[in-house]
């Protein structure tokens, strides 16, 4: 027995999870969502995920009251009908779209059906794409591709209007087949990686862009957090290649691999090429926090 | 028996045409399309969508060359399979997309499926949208969104990366229920309407914007077309309000109502405050060149 | 016996206070002023005008000096000729103008008076303007129209060359007949209202526009000030719609009403929706502070 | 029997035209206004003027129909009025303003007054503050000084909210005593100089900045439909410096001097230091346009 | 007896020209220069490179005077040592650079020495740096980094404080060893290849960057006559890689190679990824104006 | 037997210290330097010069490793070599340059002769260039030509492509002959000196513009630790010609004169027109540091 997908009220099979072409998330890149993982077969930081889906749903206009309720409800469900597929030391990663329902041909104006669609779906967590680079580091490539600007859509909204991170991938890929792409802003700033945030160590203190530019990611949270813990100052600033460079370390944060180690930068080494020990310690903090030894989850269950 | 819609290779019926969670358009926005109509039941301009699909395409990294080729295949196909839905003198309005194809959790560093989505659909012409805007003019908002800058995606690519859209016509409603929404670019010049371009007329020039900021629409180099054939002289510029509110006449062109009088910009009067001679002379030139009364045709099968 | 206003040394009556049309105030618009109002008949916070009224003469190049003097002067006389038209409980606004004096027709190459134009008067609360927002929030838009940059003048100096602001003013009016405008800096992000500072509250926190694109007011800084005796943290930080949107609550601070609660930004309710009960206890600080309590008061000769 | 100014629908002495100092032109800047001069006691280009009076009205929100009409009897009756103060060989200089009114202390919201004011004054030519430059040349100096964005306000509406010009005629002063001020817009460009528009000449075309971020002066279309007549070439475009120091002539326009020969720019000779041979031969057409030797003119009544 | 280089008015041989440290184009950067070559032993278009210097003489603060004589008479003086070392039917490059003169430690404040250093050299034709490409067609990567603007120093100086063209090159070459730079300007547009200039050809028009974003080559401008001469028609516009990937052919130009056939940028197919039938027409206009059959010469003499 | 400088491995006399006019820092302005001063004979703060040059190399694309140990080491033998020139009261300014090597004529693509050119050279103190500055304050104007982008060249980058800053020294010394050059960023906000950091005090704190705009000085950094032991707090913050008008000093920083009063910019008095109180102060403490009376030492060995 399969993954059920959540969609539109229903439990329906994965493989039959499909949505309208009329859907307005796929007419106009409309859609708001979360990315969540669990610890332990529980949702890591439930609430501050609904707390900025309710953020998104806002800017874009949609009255999150009921949606934030089922959104909610949807997970406990994905969660309780697919988990029986996981290890009990393994976990999940699960995303919840939505978008504003269905219109044609005209969206908006002629909208159809004004019900939002709400999807929400599990998955193995991708652990072979990225296991290696906890030891080895990973590269990253600045593409040409500039983030889009808060006058045109928030960046702190987590939406699906990303072709520009599509073609960001793509350049990123012809330059070094394994990188991870980070784009500027329009003022030539890091702004952020496809779907994570970006951090560097100096001398002993984090540094990260600003929230101006970049979706305020909830694992650049927990990272700002568990600095304070440990008593690692965190500056936000903006930041170039000049600050890349002359790094000691660099790391992505995202909800599935949380930390990963950064090694080159277009090619150019960073700090020592490997993983830094800052960043070594403050994943060795989520893992404790957790109580998952989150690089050993993923080499166990990599199936690599 | 109903309309048919192409999917995938396959024509299936309107309501059966759903898309995977997981196809990139959906989870990246990552669609480029054209938006055709017809004719006396022949596809207006084929050629020149075919061919911006094709710079489109290649713009988004996919080889355009077989592509092209099944989206001209789709588009008879559709054309055939439903066209004896419509009256003899009424038309369709047509949509071709293309998306890079099914990926999951991560579109393209681990694209699952690399056969590009291809759906191609038609529908009965929106006249009841428009119809009495012919005679009244219709209501333009400039919104506080901008358009996106070529840095980030180029304007001439047509996509469905467009939350900016959707968050443009929320906010031109708002302000007037029935009004078109207008974005200016990232310098507060006059880019385009959702999906339409914008002119306007004073002394008996035509004025547009240029087409660095801009989706060049295929209607509207038939307007310069026309107005070239009328010897009315065109001149693509850079335009903000001031010239707006200081023009004879202005209208918005799209593939659906081709062209589209102007009234009122943000409440303010435009011209007259009624569709002008030259708007209206540009579309009984197109009228006649197409062979159907367009303006007439509208108001036989708005069904209002 | 009616009210006297100060010019040019002299106290004449209100409806004979005329300047020469070749006043470069007027031709030039290069007026520096302060605006003022009294709590139990004594100018409020009498220095801290003086002193940024210097800091705008010296901008504009004129010798502050005998200036200062002068202004300081006439505010007390204007005080002291016309406050026994107010009821002791009630206070009054009041308004001290700089222009460079007389030149004419070129301004400054040949300027023919260099005396400045000094100019005080007084009026009456404007009340009735404001006295059911502070139970009901009032309505803010953001126009299109922005703020000018700080590389054509310096927006900390207080002047009068402000056809912007009146044109945002009324395209706030279009959108919204009782809504006060808020226009955006050059970068899309929240500057200032038209004479008023603009702050939201997020989780107990106070937010508002950093000083780089403001006039710095007076009325700001107060609320800078009550803020920190009531350990409420206050954050300077570029805003724009995603922040108000998802703000708690929002007010405006200016030299007459203090503070106005906001309840509505571009017709999307802010917050409850009506005015927070931060904004709430920092006007009852304000009002603890002068003796006076600001809301009774306006209610009380509002005359409405 | 001294000169009349039209004020408010009547004649009055000229020194006792005074506005209210609660008249939204001078409390907001917000005047619209028009500079213009005769040539053998008639009003250049009265229609071109009335054209562009009405833009600007339009574009500040007043209905220009009646205002238009009252500008060009009032123009009449002040030429009437004053022109036996001339010698018939003189000629002068006439300003018509027009302001929204009278509002206090919150115009526009409370407007107290909605009738418009309405201001038309002429002068003596002042012939004295350039006629030497005919031979010599003027200086310019370009300032630190920017224009006005058009985000802010179109360039080409014709206002006094002109701080930014008193505060760049300043800063040239500061630098060379007798120059005039040019400002470059927001991207380093040549903007205008205070009041005049700026070309040069380089190997016999003519070079002038864009309409985009100009006051769009009748002088300057002057000068470009007599060199039409004469074959010279121009071409609107942006230019800096590096064209200004590489250019063999200079000169600005503007209503009074017509043809203002540069010979330095920021203490650079201008080509060969002197008026050059072009902007002489425009200067000698314009002068047979008219009627009138504009150079013998200025030294006959120049009163030096 | 080798080469001799012209050096402060002494013709030296070649391993001994050699500058003082403290002259100021070395210590900054400060030396203007023109690069040149020879068809049949004669220069091509010395009077065009020649007022191009005087131009970036005059933008630096340089009297040209006396400094173009020199720098004429010392090409000629170089050719006339040098030449007998070159085939007669190979020919050479040459490069003249003037810099300010000696200044230490504080160049212009306290300059020791106002005497300018102009060097001139000459050397065989790089050929094997570029033969291939006639047949091949070269690479080219735009890079990250950005052209200088014009408010720093304009893009017309041909000038050697080039740390941004150095970098661009070494960006370039670690994605495509072989690849030229070509750097886009602060807004994202296409400027110029270090050295070179850059053209597309679509649909039988070439396209070319307008002049205020680049150093307008003396290539570029013989490229422009000879398309002229063939009715070409040439289009100067802001591009970027849109326009690029959707081209025919592309194109570099500059002094040595004068026209370069592009086949891939960033790794993407230039048309059809081999040298353009358009391209290759102008290259044999160029070699039948010069008498030199441009790419015959390269082959002979390239020494592979 | 005179000064000895470090070229290329070798101690040269000054007047044979030459470099080759292939010199990539010749060609492209690409050479980093430092640059040093002693106090009581001794390198003034080596480490820190050390660990900037360290990451401009980086930055350049130099592995730093080498050509720091060599620097270093260069450093002591000219310390060595020439301080016996040198009351033992005096001191010496000194600097050290690296370029990438020799390049002909394509640098980098077929870089001839890839050891850095390592040349440090010293001399004596410039005392009698500004040490009257020190009694009198310093002039400072403010160019029109602006600071590089961090997008073409990171400010943090010391490197000798600054032909701008030639140009900016021309500029300020045109308007007021004694003056130095300061130069605004992209923004309009203030930058830096030519080799100096700006620095103003306003109510007992220290205002500077923040890093990201300029070249970090380590006097600027040595400032703010002696403000930091004095309790002076220092902000560093965008700046522009408001602020300096209205602060109560001003100062410059660089490695020889360390801290330079100002008493005027743009011939505006700063404060009381002459060195300030807490300029002074620090003057005092960073004399009392080094224990050297930083002024007195001026003075008696500035031989005027």
């Amino acid at each position: 027995m399969g993954r059920k997908i959540y969609l539109d009220g229903n439990m329906v099979p994965e493989n039959e999870a499909r949505i309208s072409v009329f859907d307005i998330g796929f007419m106009y890149g409309a859609t708001v969502y979360e990315s969540l993982r669990t610890f332990r077969h529980k949702i890591f930081k439930m609430d501050e995920h609904l707390a900025r889906l309710e953020r998104s749903l806002r800017y874009i206009g949609l009255e999150p009251g009921a949606i934030i309720g089922e959104v909610a409800d949807a997970v406990k469900k994905v969660l309780s009908a697919n988990i029986h597929l996981t290890d009990k030391d393994d976990d999940v990663w699960m995303c919840a779209q939505v978008t504003p329902g269905k219109g044609f041909p005209h969206p908006v104006l002629k909208q159809t059906d004004y019900r939002p669609t709400i999807i929400v779906f599990d998955t193995n967590m991708p652990y072979a794409d990225y296991v290696r680079y906890y030891s080895e580091g990973a590269g990253i490539v600045t593409t040409r591709v500039r983030n889009i600007s808060p006058e045109v859509i928030d960046c702190r909204v987590k939406h699906r209007s990303r072709l520009h991170f599509f073609l960001a991938k793509r350049e990123a890929m012809a330059q070094d087949p394994d990188a991870y792409a980070v784009l500027m802003d329009g003022n030539g700033n890091i702004s952020e990686a496809t779907g994570a945030n970006f951090f560097t160590v100096s001398g002993n203190k984090l540094y990260t862009p600003p929230e101006k530019n970049i979706l305020v990611g909830i694992s650049r949270q927990t990272v700002i957090g568990l600095a304070g813990e440990m008593n690692i100052p965190v500056v936000e600033k903006d930041m170039n290649l000049y600050d890349v460079y002359n790094s000691d370390e660099a790391f992505l944060t995202t909800s599935s691999y949380c930390i990963l180690p950064i090694s080159r930068v277009n090619g150019v080494k960073t700090g020592a090429g490997k993983p830094g020990a800052v960043t070594n310690k403050l994943l060795d903090a989520w893992s404790e926090t957790v109580g998952v030894d989150i690089v050993e989850q993923a080499r166990r269950f990599s199936g690599i």
